[in-house]
């Protein structure tokens, strides 16, 4: 790639995964730096609050990893698509903030809370148009299949998830297919585009998905547990977030089950929990030692991450996927 | 096309527009039928709520209308891409719905009234992913480019009205660009889409676009008197809607100009309005007159769409896109 690199992803410490992929990275920041400008005020402004806020561009990474272990790949081809996962997943973080009328608005301040409901919901769908804008110019159409049928399952797992709030019982029947389909599918997803687009070898693709798929389990469980015992100065949100919205994961899950007093299923039977409620519930869970439980699921999945992709040659690229997988449940954001 | 064709449509007096499409139109019902069914009910609950809350199912006519008019089609593509436009409208329907914390709810029941913001945010964004399917399966790329970057502007002027909302000069400075890009434009990629599929000449995609958007504003200035003027048993909706939400529209627009008191423009100055004021302002402005202006400007509208396709072969076709620019003025629903 011959693209000379302002290293800004660098004065921010960079991860070690990220660094053979600095340029690239660089890259897709510039593209979405610049395919979100409007002469809109208001469509541009939302979507710089949402750029700005940063993030830590997974999604691009696998694009981008995946397409250059995949074969070989047009630079600016791939970190447009790479960029087009990323609004992509923008857009569903802004549509997942959309504030109930039947709920309060608690926590950290999120696009609804500056924007009001009805901006962010179009704000997010003008970053959905500009990842299409890019797929239709960037993408081929098994790309566009692979990313639409994602689109689907992941929109679905939302719906689920949303239907599920504040029910035990429903999230006991779905916490796995919730989290497959709505983090680890997408990053799945992200990984089949980058391997799409560099003709890899359908055995070198599977591979590529499957690590995709357990990388994203790896990614949801350790933020399932950052919720009940995370520093919220280091997560940037509050302890127990998820439980006040009776999202039931499974640190919770597990705690219910090891609880033979039953005293927790009954807290939680009321469905969501206030702010103090959610912080005790949260206390209880970590005193209970489940989450230690929790975590050692999240490291069988980014295991079997890393044994998707041992077979394949080795590489810095290669290794920039096995630090991915490490960093995903060490994080403490 | 070979296609046997159950009388659906025809059961519910079908326009003379649609007479031509009848078949064509009921294959778009059974493709968004088909289309939108998951094992999740919500997610299939939401989209039958929306699918059976009918609709005039202008923009798919128009897709396929224009595939006919401009050349050759596989009716299965066309169909199918007809089927995607309206799932990318309904979508804009739904988000567009969703209610602001700040407002209060009014009204008709909505899905966001039915279902809350967040599944109805959630359940525009499913039907959206469908609609991708669809556009990855049968839609080219010039399609996709085509109707992303409409996409774009649409949701763009979706973010521009709901900023103007209750601000009285935002409305004066940026209406026709409001109306062009959310309405008008959205026709006109209908129309460019049935012809790109078509392998139209140019100059019939260009007069197909221009028809599409003549007919988009002719239909939402339509729209707009009907607000003020609309008999609320057939519109489904109450008298002054628009400007309960603080939509300053065109008959608004004229009656503010027409009125040299001043008291109409003060009385808007205060931003969105209360149901009996909207009521009042609406009284006053079918008072005043200038509906006729408001109609004669969708007549104009109208009659250039009918222009575009005048030197365009005759055909049943031609004859039904003339048949619905006549349509959308003289509608009273």
């Amino acid at each position: 790639m011959s693209i000379s690199c302002a290293n800004r992803l660098g004065e921010r410490s960079r991860p070690e995964w990220a660094e053979p992929i600095a340029c690239e990275l660089e890259m897709v920041e510039r593209t979405l730096e610049s395919v979100v400008c409007s002469d809109i005020s208001t469509a541009f402004d939302i979507s710089m609050h949402l750029l700005s806020a940063g993030g830590k561009r997974i999604r691009p990474a696998l694009v981008v990893l995946s397409g250059i272990v995949g074969g070989e790949c047009d630079p600016e081809r791939l970190t447009c698509l790479a960029a087009a996962a990323e609004l992509v997943h923008m857009a569903s973080l802004v549509h997942d903030d959309v504030i109930d009328e039947t709920s309060q608005r608690r926590g950290v301040v999120t696009a609804a809370e500056s924007y009001g409901n009805k901006i962010s919901v179009l704000g997010g769908d003008y970053l959905l148009a500009k990842a299409m804008g890019l797929l239709a110019a960037y993408g081929t159409p098994d790309i566009l299949r692979s990313l639409s049928s994602n689109a689907v399952r992941m929109t679905e797992s939302e719906i689920l998830q949303a239907s599920a709030e504040g029910d035990l019982a429903a999230w006991e029947a779905n916490y796995w297919r919730i989290i497959r389909d709505k983090t680890a599918g997408f990053m799945a997803a992200c990984c089949e585009c980058g391997a799409l687009l560099a003709g890899a070898e359908p055995q070198v693709r599977d591979r590529l998905c499957e690590y995709g798929v357990q990388l994203g389990l790896a990614f949801q469980i350790t933020d399932d547990v950052l919720d009940i015992s995370g520093n919220c100065e280091l997560t940037g949100k509050e302890t127990g977030t998820d439980l006040m919205h009776g999202k039931f994961t499974l640190p919770v899950l597990l705690a219910v089950r090891a609880d033979e007093s039953g005293e927790l299923r009954e807290i939680l039977a009321s469905g969501k929990l206030t702010r103090s409620q959610a912080e005790d519930v949260a206390a209880r869970i970590t005193r209970s030692g489940v989450l230690a439980n929790a975590r050692l699921a999240a490291l069988d999945r980014s295991e079997e991450a890393i044994k998707q992709i041992r077979d394949l040659p080795r590489s810095r690229y290669t290794d920039a996927l096995i630090a991915l997988a490490r960093f995903v449940i060490s994080r403490e954001a």
